[in-house]
C-alpha cells in the first residue's frame, strides 16, 4: 500500500508545524511544499522548518509545478479569508486533490460567502474531492466541541462559550491586530480603520452550531472592547502601561427572535495572570441537562490548529466529495499509528 | 415530506424517556412500542410513560407484529449485552429498519463479541440499514469525547478519564449491582458470584479509543473495589452505616507493552458529597499539548443516554449501511428543530 502523499501550501508557523508533524508520523510522505516568499524557493523543506536536517523536499514558489505532482491531499495555510483562498483551492481541486485549509472563514464558509461556497462545493463534486476548513477555533473549541456536548441534551435553551487565552507568546503582527500596547483612543481608531480586528471566526462558529442544532439565528452581533490594564505588562514585543490596552475582548451573540441564544466570548490579552484572569476554554449549556465544561488552561491555539489539520487527513480522504465541515465528519482523533492501518475508515 | 417513523423497543426508564423526548420533537412520529411486561400489553403508550394523556400508540408485547409496520428506525433499550440484543437486532434488521441501541456492549461490540459483530455488520449491509450503539457512557463521555479531544493533539502519551457520579437517585437494582449497602465481605462475595458488576462498558470505551487513535492495546485490566463509607449515608432504597460499602470504585487500564496508556475510572456511590467528593467528568490527556477537562457536575447518565439515542437518529439514517460506532459518525447534536429540515445531513 502506498504512503499517503501530502503537499503543504504555506510555510508560516502553521504550515511549517504541519510539515514537522507529518514528518514524524508513519505512512505519510510530503511530496511538495509551496511558499509565497521567494527567499524560500529552492531550499530544502527540512532546513526552512528548522528540522535540523534536510528532508529531500525542495520548496517551490511555483504552485502549478508543485500541484502537477501526484498527491492525495493539500494542506493549505495561507490566509484567513475564503475569498483569498478561493483561487488557491480552485487550483488544488483542478489538480484532483483533496484540501484541508486552516483559513478561519472556511470552517463554515456558507454564512459569509454563500456564493463562493456553492462554487467550491460544485467544483469539489465535479473533481471527486473533499474540502474541509478546520483549526482550533473556529473548527473545534467554540463549535464542534459545543455541538458534540449538546448531543447529550434533550433540550438546549442557551449556549455560552468563552475562550480565555494568553497572547504573550505571539509576535508583532498579533499585537497589532489585537490592539495590544495601544491607548484606548488608538484602539477605538484601530477598530474603525480595520487595523484592529480581534478574532476571526465567530460568524462561522455560530452559523455552524445553528445549522447543526437547527436554530434559525436571525442576527449575529459582534462587539470588540479594549481590555484596559490595571498593571504594567510586558513581552519581548510590547509594553503596556497601566491604563493602556492589554488586548481585545471580542464577543459575538447569535440571536433568535431578539433573544441571545449563542454567546461566544474570546478575550485575548498578554499576561492575563497578572490580573488573576485564569486562561481556559469554558462552555456552559443551559438546557436539559445543564452542562458546565472547563478546559484549564485553554487548548493552545497554534499546536491545536496544526494537530487538527493533520489529524483530519484520514476523515477527509474517506469523505464523500464536496465542501464539508467539522460537524459533518467523524470526530478528529490523534494519529498515533501508521495512517494506512486505519482500515476502519475504509479510506484507502 | 413524511415524518420520520420510530419504533421504541423496551419501555423501562430509558425507553420511556426516549418516547417522551420524541413526542416533544417536530417531524418524528412513534409508530410502535414494544414492551416485555405483559401488563403493558394493549395500553396506550402515553399513559404508560406518564405523559398525562393518551398518544394513540398502543403498546404490544408482540414484536413481530409491531415490526411489520413501516418505520425508519427502532430505538432498542432492553439489555446491556450484545448476545442478549443480537436476536432482537436480527429481527429489526430483517424488517428493514435502522437500529440505535443503548446496550452498553454495543457501543463497540467488536472487542467482546467479534463474531456477533461481524454477523451484525453483514446482516445490516445485506438489508441496507445501519446499527449504532450509543449512550452517555459508554458512547460519549469516556470515549467519543476523549477521542475528539485528542484530535487537537500532535502526540498522546497517556489518557486518564474519570467519571464521578452520584447513585442516590437510582433504585434497588442499581444498589445491588453496585454493592451499595453491603458489608465489605458481602461486596467481595458479590464480585465473585457476579451479582456485583460495577460499570458495563470499560472494554468498549478503551477498545474504541484504541481503534480511533491506532493504539494497539495488549490487555485491559479491570479492578472493582468497595467504596467504604466513613459516614452514615441513606437513600429511600438503602442505608449505609460507617464501615459499610457506599458504592463501587471500578477502574480499567488499557496497557501497551505493559505500560498503562488508557486509564478509566468510574467510582459510583450514593451521596459522594457527604465525604466531600465532587461529582464530575474529568479527562486528562498527557501529550502535546496536555489537555485537562472537567465537566462539573457530571453529565447525568439517564438524561444523557436518552438524549444521545434520540439525537443520533439523523446521523444513523444518513449513514452508510453496516454496524457503526460513535467514532465513525458525525458528532451528535441536540435536535432543536424539525428533524426533516436537517437537509445538510442529506438524509431524507
Amino acid at each position: 500500500m502506498d504512503n499517503v502523499k501530502v503537499i503543504i501550501w504555506g510555510l508560516g508557523a502553521m504550515g511549517s508545524g504541519m510539515a514537522k508533524m507529518i514528518l514524524q508520523k508513519e505512512g505519510m510522505d510530503i511530496v511538495g511544499a509551496i511558499a509565497s516568499r521567494p527567499e524560500k524557493n529552492g531550499k530544502d523543506l527540512g532546513e526552512v522548518i528548522d528540522l535540523g536536517q534536510k528532508c529531500g523536499v525542495l520548496i517551490s514558489c511555483d504552485e502549478d509545478k508543485v500541484l502537477n505532482a501526484k498527491a492525495d491531499i493539500v494542506l493549505l495555510a495561507t490566509s484567513s479569508f475564503t475569498k483569498d483562498v478561493f483561487p488557491q483551492i480552485e487550483k488544488i481541486i483542478g489538480s484532483g486533490k483533496n484540501v484541508i485549509t486552516i483559513a478561519e472563514e472556511m470552517a463554515y464558509p456558507f454564512y459569509s460567502e454563500p456564493t463562493l461556497s456553492k462554487k467550491l462545493d460544485m467544483l469539489a463534486k465535479e473533481h471527486n474531492v473533499t474540502i474541509l476548513g478546520t483549526g482550533i477555533n473556529p473548527g473545534f473549541v467554540l463549535d464542534t466541541l459545543i455541538i458534540a456536548l449538546t448531543g447529550a441534551c434533550m433540550d438546549v435553551k442557551k449556549i455560552t462559550g468563552r475562550r480565555v487565552n494568553d497572547l504573550s507568546p505571539f509576535g508583532t503582527t498579533v499585537m497589532k491586530t489585537q490592539g495590544v500596547g495601544t491607548t484606548v483612543e488608538e484602539f477605538e481608531n484601530g477598530l474603525k480603520n480595520g487595523n484592529i480586528v480581534g478574532h476571526i471566526g465567530f460568524n462561522e462558529s455560530i452559523a455552524m452550531i445553528s445549522s447543526a442544532l437547527g436554530f434559525e439565528i436571525d442576527e449575529i452581533e459582534q462587539t470588540r472592547k479594549p481590555i484596559i490594564s490595571k498593571v504594567f505588562r510586558e513581552t519581548p514585543y510590547v509594553k503596556v502601561e497601566p491604563g493602556m490596552v492589554a488586548g481585545c475582548y471580542h464577543t459575538a451573540i447569535g440571536k433568535l427572535k431578539g433573544e441571545p441564544i449563542i454567546v461566544l466570548e474570546h478575550p485575548q490579552q498578554i499576561h492575563p495572570g497578572l490580573e488573576n484572569v485564569e486562561t481556559g476554554d469554558y462552555i456552559i449549556i443551559e438546557g436539559m441537562p445543564n452542562i458546565n465544561l472547563a478546559i484549564k488552561p485553554e487548548i493552545p491555539g497554534g499546536v491545536g490548529t496544526i494537530a487538527l489539520a493533520v489529524n483530519m487527513i484520514p476523515q477527509v480522504i474517506a469523505a464523500k466529495p464536496g465542501l464539508t465541515t467539522m460537524k459533518d465528519l467523524p470526530v478528529p482523533a490523534a494519529l498515533m499509528s501508521d495512517i494506512r492501518k486505519l482500515a476502519h475508515w475504509g479510506c484507502f
